[in-house]
């Protein structure tokens, strides 16, 4: 398939560098100050080293790359929230040319499912979204394939950086404040981690999934949402003695989303250790489906986007 | 869609039993000694219980259920070895006719993958077989939405009557025959349970996932195979001090497959106890995926069953 990819960080990046390999040509990339566009396809190397040189993709205007010949929009650019914008006006314009839509932003079906949906079923092309729940995990294509009135509830560890920062302090009977310097020396935390740790990306991913599961209505204003910020060694160390462990899970039904700190057995197969994701999906014919691996990471969220890619392909 | 299914036994039932939840009708069903045949669709509630009432679905010829109008076959028949009949039959006359096909019956794909992929690229209908290997878990489509070029092994616990024999022998220090008879009155091991405890159900597994990864011309003959039945006690005894224990691991790669008991760590996502299934994937660019499920039972693999129509229904 033709890819215009729209956002050129990590994940937009990954995109690139990977699609010929899965056998895709990018014909446009943008990021937020230029693009690069060739309808017969772009030199992904060229692209992404003039990106690393002069810190564009390209001197062409970023609309050129919504403009271009291509079969379906990588939507690539930072999560927003409230009006989800630039994401949802891409979306938008690429559904108005009947053309495909994959998100590994969260913005537009977290804040604005219903109008997403609405917009994808007055076009030929189709919105397809894997990237933006846990990463490599494929929640989304199984909650496809097992249909979602199987699906009654989805729980999970869906934050990396949290996860991290809790298997760490209770490991190490660490502080937050010392293992958070830790996890922004690592790479693992940001420098302002209030979006992770406050438990606002693992209630994006839940937001999602519950409309996903329902009748796409819900935001994050309807996510009852707490972080680990105030979280004191002494209570994991209390949750040890117990046989248990703290973790920040995500929980999403039909009709709620809940996230918060819960103390979680050891053996449960929520106490994923570091940067880990996990989720478990409650069928009703199937019993509970648990789902591991990388829920965060350029080459591993993009390669949930070329799944999608893979399946506008069939 | 409209589905005939063939085979009543515990898959095949559930599928006609929870098809028209899933949107589908059922137009045949077909057991050994009889069908029932309706193009507009079957009563399941009806033909299910003359299944129990009378040992037969229905008194019209078998042969009459692969001759009627449905969009997909439901090929639920026994698992057979080498020529893979009468499945491998079902299988063509369904291609043949430009139908889709469903297959939990695993003998097609791992005896004959090759002559299955030929039939179905000269017909209008398509092949899948998600409920071939490991029942309710998504294996099969998180790999084709991968791409089977992107998963270089795949590792597994894939049967679970195995794995149910192990972990009491573990638990309990019980030697084999003692959990067996066990397992036998539970209903978890069949009265010959050669097919599981000896590890050829788990290499059949094996031998279609190297199927779809590699050049698919695997069948059982290429397994290299080592059962469950000569394990004491002792040997589970030594591994608990050294803080592992042994499962019956199956492993298959584009070339290869080996099935046989391994030793894990406690802690490794491969120890799952009792007669879950776990599947490891590993992929170039995510890293290891896990997906852990029920990978047998009824209901369960007709789920899987159900999930394959999904993907063909869009």
């Amino acid at each position: 398939m033709k890819l215009a990819v729209v956002g050129a960080g990590a994940v937009g990046r990954s995109v690139v560098r990977m699609a010929g390999e899965y056998g895709h040509t990018v014909t446009a990339v943008a990021d937020s100050s230029g693009a690069a566009v060739d309808s017969d396809g772009l030199d992904a190397e060229a692209v992404l080293s003039r990106k690393s040189a002069r810190g564009s993709v390209g001197a062409a205007d970023p609309e050129d790359a919504l403009a271009t010949e291509y079969d379906a929009l990588v939507e690539a650019t930072p999560t927003t929230l409230g009006d989800a914008e630039p994401g949802f006006s891409h979306v938008r314009q690429a559904l108005d040319r009947d053309r495909h839509v994959v998100l590994a932003n969260k913005g537009p079906v977290a804040e604005r499912y219903g109008e997403v949906r609405r917009h994808e079923a007055e076009s030929e092309g189709e919105v397809l979204f894997e990237a933006t729940v846990a990463g490599a995990i494929p929640v989304l294509g199984t909650i496809a394939d097992y249909g979602p009135a199987q699906v009654t509830a989805v729980r999970g560890v869906l934050n990396g950086t949290a996860n991290f920062i809790l298997s760490r302090m209770a490991a190490e009977g660490l502080d937050y404040e010392h293992v958070l310097a830790e996890a922004q020396d690592l790479g693992v935390a940001e420098a302002d981690p209030a979006f992770d740790v406050e438990g606002t990306d693992a209630a994006l991913k839940c937001v999602i999934l519950a409309n996903v599961l329902g009748d796409g209505s819900h935001t994050l204003a309807d996510a009852e949402v707490s972080g680990i910020v105030d979280i004191p060694p002494s209570a994991l160390s209390l949750a040890e003695e117990d046989g248990r462990t703290v973790r920040l899970v995500g929980e999403a039904t039909p009709t709620g989303i809940r996230v918060g700190p819960r103390l979680v057995p050891m053996e449960s197969p929520l106490a994923v250790d570091g940067t880990e994701n996990i989720v478990q999906l409650e069928t009703t014919h199937a019993g509970t489906l648990a789902l591991r691996g990388r829920g965060a990471g350029g080459d591993e969220t993009a390669s949930a986007v070329l799944a999608d890619v893979a399946r506008l392909d069939r």
